[in-house]
Formats: structure tokens, C-alpha cells, sequence
């Protein structure tokens, strides 16, 4: 899979591109990633990006022609036609379900504002969709465009280490995860829970699964509504409401 | 306003704390930001940071010791008590409001896991708040890390060249933008709406009200909910809703 970032700040990627999963999935020829800056797409001698607003107003846009030039160039000799997404405020909000969903696209062309919004013929012309990382302000792209590349790379076959992982995580069963523990078994007086000591592989099973359910419950009540409940799961729930109403 | 971060990849952080917003900000003095390794507070000879889980089953647990070797020698010698967060997608869901509530405190350390879980005894006992980026599967905390130190220091007074910026951005009007245009007006056939080449500044303001509460409406009604509306606002509402239901 192949992610080219549109970006006027390519050496925020760097230490991204080179740590831990992104690293390795480069270096095994897995993905292609790669940080474009797109003031080099620019015809003037100043090399300008950004214009102000017509209508006035405050702060810059960035101009359509720099990033229509540089999706144009990337797209050229491209078998398979990139999926071109802005990351935006205004988009669809990002989801474990449309991480899944990009995993499938042979490449991804991620374009990056910074401080500034873009123009709107870009929005309506150029970009397939507009993907939101959640409701709150940043500076730029940039790091959203990182944490989809992290979430979409690891779903990727032979990325993560063992092909089971991804399978495992939160939100993968639909629950929160349960307790985990690793030595010592007193930590300054903290004891981990007696079962985890006991052997017994069922009522280690029964209490992991038990204590996904009550975080779950308690922290998260809305993945309840969604998450694939067996009829012992929902006994356990009814006790809980009883027990612990939250 | 000062952030610790505490991951076994500080690497990763190097290209976003010497960029834009965040070079600035730490070359003016108004935050303070380090990536430690918390690596360095093992006391074996291997640098032991993680082991097996109790109880069996797949992936590796974060030690408990090294992190609170690593809490308590940052938290030695504050006047005040910084504020523990663990990265987590367990957590309490980050959002605008959360950055602004945060961006009140002193000192902000940052526990980023990889890969692995935390010992629960991390979460009970060393930590005072879990918080979740979103509802998806990242690698570790050190994407999620940078989103919130982004997100928090852009509203602290200084940080943003101009101080009115932040107060324009989405969410902080509790609507989606208006579109924006800029130079040229024709730009391959694709022309600019004429109002904003009318210079009638009120027909301009309310085409842009009427963009931002169409673009609200027709992408994230749930805004509406909260928004702050005039009576206007709620006509020209009504109005859409029998002309474009969405």
C-alpha cells in the first residue's frame, strides 16, 4: 500500500517514517510512505501556497492550484486510481470501521492544511473525502494524517508482528480490554487478583471476560449496544445494572 | 506549561517538537516539552520494560517499576502537582473541551504504552486521568500524545501568532466552516460564488452564516444540537430542512 502525504511540513513525518511498525513496514516493502511537500508545486517566484480569503476576513487560504498540480502529478502513470482524502474538521469522523475500509485502497493521497483552510474547489474537485479525527482543534494535518497511516498500517497482512494481535485489540471484540498484569505479583503492597495465580484456565477466561464486560459497562456503556454478547454476557450485565448501577 | 512524556520511541517526537507551532512555542518560553525513555528507570541489567501477562495469553505487559520510578522523579522538586494521564483507548474520549479544561494545568506528564498493555496497578495507582484520541487501534500513545499536546498549546495565550485565532476555528462556534476561496477567482472554469466579489460585507456575512449552517446541517446535524443559534438561524434552518432534508 502507498501513502503520499501532501504537506508543507514533510519533516514533522520523519521520525514517524523511521520508528517501531512504520519503519519495519517500509523496510519490508509492505507500505511506501512518503512526505511531498507541495510548495515545490508552485509556478511563482515567491513560491506562494496561501492567498487571503475574497469576502475578507481573517487568516489565509491555501490556493487550489499548488495541490491540484501536485494530486495530478501523483496520480500520472498510476495504474490504479489513489483515493485522494483531506484531512478536515468538517469530514466524516475517523473509526476503527473506515480504517478497515482504506486498508483495501492500493494508495491514499492525504492532503494537509496547516493553520489555514483550504480553498473550496479543492474540497469539491479534487478530494474523494474529508476525514475528521475527532471534535477537537489542531494546528495542521499532519498528525492526523499519521495516527490513520499507524491505524490503517497496522491492518495491513504481515505488518504487525504476529497476525493475531490486531485481532485482539480494543474495540476489535467490540469490548474494552480486560486487566492485564505482569510481575511482580506485589508491587510495593499492590497484589495482582488471586486467579490470575490459580491455574485454572477457565476461571481465569470466565474473570478476564467478567472484567472486560464491567469496564465496559461502566466506562464505555455505548460499545455495549453494538459488541456481540453471548447469553452468559448478558446474565453477568444484568447483575452488574443491579449491583453496580453506573 | 510544561509536557513530560514518558515512551520507549522519544524519537518520534523530534520532528513535531521542532516544527511549526510547537518550535515556536518552546523557542518563546511558553511551554516546555520533553520525550523521556522510560527505559532509563529500569534497574536490570537487561533494561527490562515489559513481561509476559498473568494468567496467560498472547503480547507482552509494561512493568510497573519503571514507570513509577519515572512519574515520581518528575513529579520531585514541583511546587505543583503536574497531572498523570495514560494514553489509552480506554480512556475518557479527548475532545475540545477536554483540551481546553487541560490547558489549565501546570504540568502535564504523558504515559505513551506501544504495542502492549499497561499493569492495571499503572492505571489504579499512578495515573489521575486515562484519555482515548478516538475509537480506533493505533500502535501506542506517542500519536495520540503529540494530537492533545497540539491541540492544548495552541490555547494558551501567546502561542497562536494572532490571539483572536483560535476563537474562529471550528467547534469553538459549534458549526462547521463556511467555505473559503481564494485567488484566482477562475480557476480552470471553476469560479468563485459572485457575492463574495460583491463587496456588500452584510450579504457576504450572511451567505457565509447560511454556508456554515448548511455544511452543520448536512454533515454533523448533531452540532446543531448545541450550537448557538439565532432566530434567524433556526428560519433559514426550517427552510432547509423542507428544501434539501438530508
Amino acid at each position: 500500500m502507498r501513502f503520499d502525504v501532501l504537506t508543507l511540513f514533510p519533516e514533522m513525518f520523519t521520525g514517524f517514517f523511521s520508528s517501531s511498525i512504520m519503519k519495519r513496514a517500509i523496510a519490508k516493502g509492505l507500505i511506501t510512505a512518503s512526505a511531498i511537500n507541495f510548495r515545490d508545486y508552485t509556478t511563482d517566484k515567491h513560491r506562494t501556497v496561501d492567498d487571503t480569503p475574497y469576502g475578507g476576513g481573517g487568516g489565509m487560504v491555501l490556493k487550489p492550484e499548488p495541490l491540484f498540480q501536485a494530486v495530478e502529478d501523483l496520480k500520472r502513470d498510476q495504474t490504479e486510481s489513489p483515493r485522494v482524502l483531506m484531512m478536515s474538521p468538517q469530514g466524516e469522523p475517523f473509526t476503527q470501521h473506515k480504517a478497515e475500509e482504506l486498508s483495501t485502497a492500493s494508495q491514499l493521497i492525504m492532503l494537509c492544511g496547516h493553520y489555514e483552510g483550504f480553498d473550496e474547489r479543492v474540497r469539491e474537485h479534487l478530494v474523494d473525502e474529508e476525514i475528521s479525527l475527532g471534535d477537537y482543534v489542531l494546528t495542521g494535518g499532519e498528525l492526523p494524517a499519521m495516527v490513520m497511516i499507524d491505524s490503517i498500517s497496522r491492518l495491513l497482512p504481515g505488518v504487525l508482528g504476529n497476525e493475531s494481535s490486531a485481532d485482539e485489540d480494543s474495540f476489535s471484540t467490540g469490548l474494552l480490554e480486560y486487566p492485564q498484569y505482569t510481575r511482580p505479583a506485589d508491587f510495593r503492597g499492590l497484589k495482582i487478583p488471586d486467579v490470575l495465580l490459580s491455574g485454572h484456565h477457565r476461571q481465569i477466561e470466565e474473570w478476564r471476560r467478567h472484567e472486560s464486560l464491567r469496564r465496559t459497562f461502566h466506562r464505555r456503556p455505548d460499545l455495549l449496544e453494538t459488541a456481540d454478547l453471548t447469553k452468559a454476557d448478558r446474565a453477568f450485565l444484568a447483575k452488574l445494572l443491579e449491583e453496580e448501577p453506573s
